[in-house]
């Protein structure tokens, strides 16, 4: 039997960034990741293997032939988990002793029980490289595409697969625009009017009652009616925590069908763990669960289950759900709660909005508009959201914005936020997008 | 007599800033913006006219001509100020009275009591378009360019002045490495093989002791003996307040010879404000005395300036320093303080530094690496300084390190900081350089 203090169960960001804080806080401890996969993709980058990256095999994080400092990778299943007596069972045969466990077993595509989903070039987006291999050989044999899910994958998935193919894509989304559980509406009308600009078509609201065809889809048809012929369909519609594992041995799940685990990422189990996109979540505004599934949260949550794993180091404070995505060159990001979701929640929220270049003077070279708005409780000045479009460098201002959440600074404390500007890396100080979005809430909350 | 509620003299980035402000904050009143100069330079932006942009006209923040909402501008110059009447004189002959006052008056480049300095072709960097427009005529026709001073003025004018032109450029540095007063000594390093890979020589540390020739400049004497032939010779050294007016009114100044003023940017008299380089500063870390002179700096203490003009609603809680610049396509910044400058204020200091490409997987286009170094007190963990190195989104990161500075965040937190990541934007959420340079100086903070 083997014994190892720490084992870690999953390959992908979360159990990377478990075991890598695990080594970094536990020099001494043994640690052992096992992955079903040899190779891992890096889950964000799965969309650009289909039109910028071109290749499966050079979007992969962890690799099993790979050594990795001071973790042993072992490519293998875990079936069974006897937590009385520490020890895992796997397919391979193996039997491994553990002090402390880490569950980073991630998710699942969600597969809708929509007739005909089971037909052949339906396409869930699985994170396995001989997967998305196939897809992508389908994806250039295909003249036609429906995408089914106008998120953040979906969108994704629709403007990389058009990049240097003569194709036809259509995005299927239930709400009335695409990425409308992220972005407030006038984010999405760009975002939208990028794609059409493309020639891609945005079906919205509608949704697919059925997929068409004998053994291979030939199209999907539409609650509205319509039947849209195709060669291949791409869901992406989100995914599931993966709990088989978990559940087989007796732990409990939460709400949103995670993990149950406490605010140090303990499950039931105190020598158990989880984290990532198999734990339950919960919101760093209200409390209540959250589904949001993110790598940048995995790790986030693997830096604290890794640093606890034998002392109390560090607590989880939810879910502030940052993130971005780009667009045919167009960067849109949000941190926290847009102005929708926050009214949602039942927050009398002040906006402030901000555009300006990225360089100054604008003849600076590279330059591109850069938009901020920002989200604050009234009452408070708090800040409790933002959101950025244009400029790629918006991709590390929603950091800044995220920051500026974490530590629920006001508006003023933003607007007196101390930022470096440089004329060849940002707007002017004068004109900086954050400070001035800030400012251009104090009316709304000084009157509230 | 004009009467006008509010004043502020000076059409640069504390001039505008603070008038802007009054005008969000109180909208009724009436605000007069007086500058001596029609067109006023964009301060960052001027070494940028000597090779990117090429054209002092297309580096203009504030153009006398135009109109901007909420504000008056007036193309004169203030020559007295009567307090007790609340009455300024200017160069033009008028009489302005007003309720309150706001100075932002600026600095002026330190010319060295140097022999020879007043040659002609010696040029220091004046924030006057006419000056900046022979300057650039200047360099034209160099083909020997002298740059005194290795600080960011000079190391940018260096990087600029040898863009499209064979001109042989030689900076001068009393330090031993160029931009030792801001950076660590690897990061300088880095810096300065980027210059002399473009041809351009530094002479460190030296000092130039005389400038040579008839009525023009025709070389630098150096303390080490060495004579440099120039044609021209560019005076880089920093610059100091502009304080004739205040202090022809009376006004006290502090210890680097700024206009004193509160934490409120109120100066002795309760009706007359500075901000910007003009005023006297003091440092976030230990509140002592600050000589720093930053555009974005300046526009923070006017946001400070102008929200209090007629109720006090800010507070100043000092100069962190957060600036950067790029020097040829490569990007340093620094937020606070850096290693050697927490060891000069007698801290006790743990470092972390985390290098990664600003893309993931590293195939996605535009990939640079992009190196993050965290300095914390290390008996209490917070972060008191940052540095940036590499990809130009490293300009708005060096903004998120500056937040966690100002908001006191620990290594753990900033372990924990919720980052949003993108392939096409940013590193990936295992490699973030934010989160692990903060996991990198744990070991050390626990140790203490």
């Amino acid at each position: 039997m083997r014994k190892v203090d720490v084992a870690v169960i999953g390959g992908s960001a979360a159990g990377i960034a478990a075991a890598v804080t695990c080594g970094r806080h536990y020099p001494d401890k043994s640690i052992l990741l096992i992955t079903k996969d040899r190779q891992v993709p890096i889950p964000c980058g799965i969309p650009y293997i289909f039109g910028t990256i071109g290749d499966p095999a050079k979007n992969v994080m962890l690799d099993a032939g790979h050594k990795k400092p001071g973790m042993t990778i072992l490519g293998d299943e875990v079936q069974e988990i006897d937590r009385d007596k520490r020890v895992m069972t796997t397919a391979g045969g193996e039997e491994i002793s553990y002090e402390r466990l880490i569950l980073a077993t991630g998710s699942k595509p969600i597969i809708p029980p929509i007739p005909g989903v089971e037909k052949d070039n339906v396409f869930a987006v699985h994170k396995n490289v001989p997967h998305l291999g196939k897809m992508l050989e389908r994806v250039n044999a295909s003249s036609r595409i429906v995408v089914v899910g106008g998120g953040f994958i979906g969108v994704e998935f629709a403007d990389e697969c058009r990049k240097g193919r003569d194709v036809k894509i259509s995005i299927v989304e239930m709400l009335p625009k695409c990425l409308m559980l992220a972005f407030d509406d006038e984010l999405c009308d760009v975002a939208e009017e990028i794609l059409r600009k493309n020639g891609i078509e945005i079906l919205a609201p509608d949704k697919v009652v059925e997929f068409v065809g004998d053994d291979a889809v030939t199209g999907v048809r539409l609650e509205s009616g319509k039947e849209i012929p195709t060669d291949m369909v791409i869901l992406g519609i989100g995914a599931s925590a993966n709990t088989e594992l978990a559940e087989r041995a007796g732990l409990e799940t939460g709400p949103t069908h995670g993990i149950r685990v406490n605010r140090y990422m303990q499950t039931g189990d105190k020598n158990i763990f989880a984290c990532g996109d198999c734990a339950e979540k919960f919101s760093f505004f209200d409390g209540m669960p959250s589904k949001l599934k993110l790598a940048s949260e995995a790790t986030r949550e693997a830096r604290i289950a890794g640093a606890n794993l034998f002392s109390t180091r560090r607590m989880n404070r939810g879910v502030i759900g940052t993130f971005s995505t780009v667009v045919d060159g167009t960067a849109f990001g949000l941190a926290g709660l847009s102005a929708r979701g926050a009214e949602r929640k039942g927050y009398d929220i002040a906006v402030g909005e901000a555009e300006a270049p990225n360089r100054h003077p604008g003849s600076m070279p590279g330059m591109a508009a850069l938009r901020v708005k920002l989200v604050f409780e009234r009452g408070t000045g708090i800040v409790i959201g933002g959101q950025i479009m244009g400029a790629r460098s918006g991709g590390e201002l929603i950091n800044t914005i995220s920051t500026c959440i974490h530590e629920k600074m006001t508006a003023d404390d933003i607007a007196l936020f101390p930022m470096g500007t440089h004329p060849a890396l940002t707007a002017s100080p004068v004109m900086y997008q954050l400070t001035n979005a800030a400012e251009m809430a104090i009316k709304a909350i000084r009157s509230s």
